[in-house]
This record gives C-alpha cells, sequence and structure tokens, in this order.
C-alpha cells in the first residue's frame, strides 16, 4: 500500500523519525548511567514495545493491569503497573499475570492494599514484586514521602506474598512545565522528597533497587537525581504538540525528539471560500488540550474540531485553499489520547506503507 | 456478572431507560407521521441499530462509511452515509457497499463527487440512491440552498450509475441551543431554507421523497416542518449530560429521554482528606464538553480529569469521603465520542449484567 492509499482517517508512524527517537533515548540514558522502562500507554502497540526493549529498555511502564495483560501475551516482560490494582477482581488478574510474568510490578501506597496484594499472591503461591508509589506533588495518587511511605515499605517488606523492589514517584504537573530551566526548577523541587524518602528506605535497610519516575518533558532533567534508577518516559518515541512547545535545554521547541506521529485525513467538502471540511474531527484527535492538530508542511489553513466526524479548515490564504480530495496531515496535541482512539497505526517510510501495527492495548484502561 | 463484577473503567447501559427511551421516540414520530432513521454514530452498535429498527425505525444514519459497512455487515439496512465519500478508494467500497445492501444512501454537495459517484455507480452496474446535502447554517458541509442545491440536484438526476432521493439539511448548529423556545426558533430559522430548496425541487420535478434532518435537541420541533419526511436524532436513545442541559418543552431539563448511559470507576487510591482518585480519566471520558462527568446519586464529590487513567475526586463533604475500592459511576459529558473509546457495552438491569454488546463499528471513522 502507498501512503496516499490509507483509508483516512488514520494513524500514521514515520518509522525513520521513530527509530532515531529510540536510538537518542537509549543513548541518552546509557550516557547516563540510568535504565529506561518507557511508558507503553503511550502506545499500547505490542510491537513498538517490542522495539523499546530491542534497543535496551529493561521493558515497559504499564498504566492498567489490562494493558500489561496485552503486552505480557505478546511476550513483552519487565512490566511495570504504575497505577493501584485495588478492585478484588483486578488483584486476581494481577496475581495470574505474575504467574506468567514473574518479573511484573506493581505500586502500592494503602496498607489495605498492601495487606490485600499479600494475602492473594501468598494464597496463590507467588511473589508479587511492588514498589511504593510516593506522592511528589502531581496530586494523584501516592503515598506521602517521608515516614508514611517508610512505614508502608516496611508492611510490604513484611508481607509474604511481596517482595519490595524500591520505590516510584511520577511528579506529572512538571512534565509540561514551559522552558528547560522552570521546568527543571519544578521538577528537582518535586522530586527532592523522593529522594529523601529513598535515603531512609536505604537507612531502614529496605529495598531501593529500583528508583522509578521521569516524562519525556524531564529526560534530561531527572537523570541528574543520583538515587533514580530509571526514566519512565513515554511519548518521546513519537512525540506530540504539546511537548514540542514546552521547550528543550536548546530553545523554543523541544527538538531533542522528532515529530514520528500524524493523522492523515481527507478534504471531503469545499462549501465556500472561507472553509474546507476533513474527516478528522473528535473521534480522529483526542480534544483534552487547549489547542488544535497542526497541519504537516501545509501552509494557508488551521484546524478547527467541528465535530464527531469533522474538522473544518480555515482558509487563511485562498491561494492555498484545499480541493477536494486532497489529503493533509496533522500532528496531534496529545499523543496517547489519540493512538487510544485507533486500532492500528500505519508504518510508513516515505511513500511506502512499511507496516500496519496492532494498538492491541486500546482501550485496555481496566 | 453482576454489575458490581465488571472490570472498571466501564461503559454501562441501563436496559430499562435504554427501552423506554426507544419506545418514547418510536411513538413521537408515530404521532408526529414522520419516519425514524436514528444516527448510529451516537452508538456504532449493530444490537442498538437492530433494536432501533425493531422498533420502527427505517434504518440507521451512519457518519461514515466504515460505520455503514459494520451495520450492512451485521444485516442492518436502510443505510444513509451522511458525510461526502470522496476518496477513490472509499468511493470503490460504497459501490461495493450498494451492492450488498442496494437501499444505501449517500450525500453530496459537489459536483465533481457526483460525477464521480455516478461513473463508479455506472461502472459496477449498480444504483446508488443520493440525497442533496444542503447546507443549513451548522458552516460543515452541504451546497447553498436554493439555486446551487437545485443545479446539483438536477446533476445527480442526470446521472445513469445514481438515483436522486431527496434532501438531507443537518443544522447542527441548533442541536444544543439551551432553552426550547430558543432552540425551536433557531432551528425553523436554520431549515427554512431546506424547506424552500425542498419547493424548488418539487416544482423542478425533482424527488423530495426522502427530506432528513434534525437532532435529539430538535426531535420535538422539526416535525413540526411539513416538507420533513424523517428525523436522524441519535443520542436520544442514551441521553448525556450535554442533552439533558439544554433543556426541553417541560422545563430546564431534557427529560424525555432518560440517561441511560454511564462509565462505572473504581477509586484506587485516597491519599488524602482533600481527594481520592479514580481510574477513569481521558480515556475513559470524552473530553469535548466543557463541564466534567458527573457522578450517579453519589453526593460529596465533584470530579475532574487527572490524566489519561486518572480522575480527581474533590471531596466536598468529608462525611461521604469516598472508600478505597468504591465503585462510583459517572454521566458522560458527551455520549458518542465516549462510546468510541470502549469496545464494548455491559447492558445492566438493575444489579444484573444481562448481556455485553460489541461496538463493532468502534473506531470506523474511515
Amino acid at each position: 500500500m502507498r501512503r496516499d492509499e490509507i483509508p483516512t482517517p488514520a494513524l500514521l508512524l514515520d518509522l525513520d523519525r521513530f527509530e532515531r527517537n529510540l536510538a537518542r533515548m537509549a543513548a541518552h540514558v546509557r550516557a547516563a548511567g540510568k535504565a529506561l522502562r518507557p511508558h507503553a500507554k503511550t502506545h499500547r502497540c505490542p510491537e513498538i514495545a517490542r522495539r523499546q526493549v530491542a534497543a535496551g529498555a529493561l521493558g515497559v511502564a504499564c498504566a492498567k493491569l489490562g494493558e500489561a495483560e496485552v503486552m505480557a501475551g505478546a511476550g513483552v516482560r519487565g512490566l511495570l503497573v504504575t497505577t493501584e490494582v485495588v478492585a478484588p477482581g483486578a488483584i486476581a488478574r494481577l496475581v495470574r499475570l505474575a504467574g506468567e510474568a514473574p518479573d511484573t510490578m506493581v505500586v502500592v501506597d494503602h496498607p489495605d492494599n498492601v495487606r490485600a496484594l499479600g494475602a492473594a499472591a501468598a494464597g496463590a503461591g507467588v511473589t508479587l514484586n511492588a514498589l511504593v508509589d510516593v506522592h511528589v506533588g502531581a496530586r494523584r495518587t501516592g503515598v506521602e514521602p517521608g515516614e508514611p511511605a517508610l512505614a508502608l515499605g516496611r508492611l510490604v517488606a513484611g508481607q509474604r506474598g511481596l517482595r519490595l523492589r524500591g520505590l516510584q514517584g511520577y511528579a506529572g504537573h512538571c512534565a509540561h512545565v514551559t522552558g528547560w530551566d522552570a521546568r527543571r526548577q519544578a521538577s528537582r523541587a518535586a522530586m527532592a522528597p523522593l529522594m529523601e524518602t529513598r535515603a531512609a528506605f536505604e537507612k531502614a535497610g529496605l529495598p531501593v533497587e529500583i528508583v522509578a519516575g521521569g516524562s519525556t518533558g524531564t529526560f534530561d532533567i531527572d537523570v541528574e537525581l543520583d538515587g533514580l534508577t530509571e526514566l519512565q518516559s513515554g511519548s518521546y518515541c513519537v512525540m506530540d504538540l504539546e511537548y514540542q512547545r514546552i521547550g528543550g535545554r536548546g530553545g523554543e521547541a523541544l527538538t531533542d525528539f522528532e515529530m514520528a506521529l500524524t493523522v492523515v485525513a481527507t478534504v471531503v467538502s469545499t462549501p465556500g471560500p472561507d472553509r474546507a471540511m476533513v474527516d478528522a474531527g473528535l473521534k480522529a484527535f483526542s480534544t483534552d488540550r487547549p489547542f488544535p492538530p497542526e497541519p504537516v508542511e501545509r501552509p494557508g489553513i488551521t484546524y478547527g474540531f467541528a465535530g464527531d466526524e469533522h474538522g473544518r479548515l480555515a482558509i487563511t490564504d485562498p491561494s492555498r485553499a484545499p480541493r477536494l480530495g486532497e489529503r493533509i496531515e496533522f500532528f496531534p496535541p496529545h499523543c496517547d489520547p489519540t493512538i487510544n482512539l485507533y486500532d492500528r497505526i500505519h508504518v510508513v517510510r516515505g511513500d511506502r506503507v512499511e507496516a500496519i501495527w496492532e494498538i492491541a492495548a486500546r482501550g485496555r484502561s481496566d
């Protein structure tokens, strides 16, 4: 199939750019003496996970158990489930998963959950690897750093069915701070309590062999932390407008990684001089960011959402008015939830479709 | 399976409410002397389409060809593709579909597209039913009403491979006007040019056996139009917060149809007195509306998006603080793109899961 034969709207991955992104991150963590367990919530695609592992990653982080089940089923190992697994049915599934993929890890932030996981694992005769999830300011999950984290760590260490491996601290509120210096300052401040907790664990004789954190926004910031052992950055492999715009060490755009992900749409209506309509609306791009998709190397138009299946192109240069049937590619504002709208990704090199990869864990937020 | 055993986050359909919604709309259009071809873009679920047809619908409207292919494959007939089909590959698929499901219709708004469809249909020896898509103010697709529409109608009528059946005019900008009187005024004004175009078609001897339009917001407004033959309302079968809030004939909420759709989530973290976290974020609810999901009969909390997989419950009544593992249901702001995030819908009656229906056309925006 040629690139211009793909039915639209469709998700495209530029293979050259993607491969360079993987190679750059691999070189970066190697040089920094850190490990990488990239977040598969970004792509939910086993083939991408396999390529990340082939490039040196320890495995992948998964936001949810459902994702981890798909990754394990596809042969990916070194899984870390980064959200607490609480419901009784989910705990049973996690224990089953740990039976099949024994190096799987899960995070914990509550004593009741620690006891429930410990009992389920011991009952099934498996050992479940656990990290204490430490709150570092994102106001999501995580036990408070310091004494509360230490108490929870001791509880984990005392469970026969659990094996404490260390800590996780995800400073999601720092990932998109604009400007590298400001972001560095924010992340250093957020991660300091995690590092102090790490020291307290060490002093108490609790394991800290794994201390995980970091985002694509802080990939070259969090590696400065001595105690951090591995990065969880996810978006770097495909990138999106939001991460591009936070700025990098070098300037106003984050250019360390390349924009490898696009959505291709077709102009299906040219009703007047003010607008043209494409067949990609809010079922083709996620709408969680305050800015719209951006046309790729296609001046003269701007994109606006116009319903489930419609995007409205405002024609800013009448000499470049879109023609009926024209194909236009767009960079998505936010990669993770946009990829989650598609069942597959068309992998292109130039004008050729080299492969179609299943986004096998799409929709697996359970 | 019991309702409280469904892995979360999950999409739930209250069967009692859904059945009443179908019965009410069926009675409404029957009393008004109109037909109904409800929009399947809302649900993308063949089982729901079959039940709508069983309740008297002519078939279903589909936003995209991909949806129509799935519906046809599931045995649903009376399909209307409400967005222009333009790409050569898509036209070939449409002609194939018309061979299998000959009563399928498509809309047109451009002479080049009319000629391309006509040639493809004639070449394949099929007759493609077409409606002229008339612009009624939504600033999306559609030829201008009056003379431009008439000229396009004549062009369609002159194509050997096409059979002109009438007109479509979708006033999407009127669907969510708040307040019934204001909405009625807006829709009457928007639809007037469509009715004038209908009269011009009739006078010119062009077919107007089908004149389609209307939304859930205007279901009891557009039926006042003599020339309108069928309604395309979609959301009525499941409802959502946005439609509830536009108000009905009787008052501040639209209560003609019941809120049948919820997302169930689990409290996975209770990190402090200010908040609790649920496992449903922006991959569990669409984010295209300016207001958040609403807890169902669960006072003491409000919901805020907190990432791909996280929702943050602000605790407004400390005496009702969520407990770890608690299951909470939420009404989604916007049904169509929320349903499109899920592969299946859990159909519940009280505490029992009666069925699981595949959202087989999920993601089929192509």
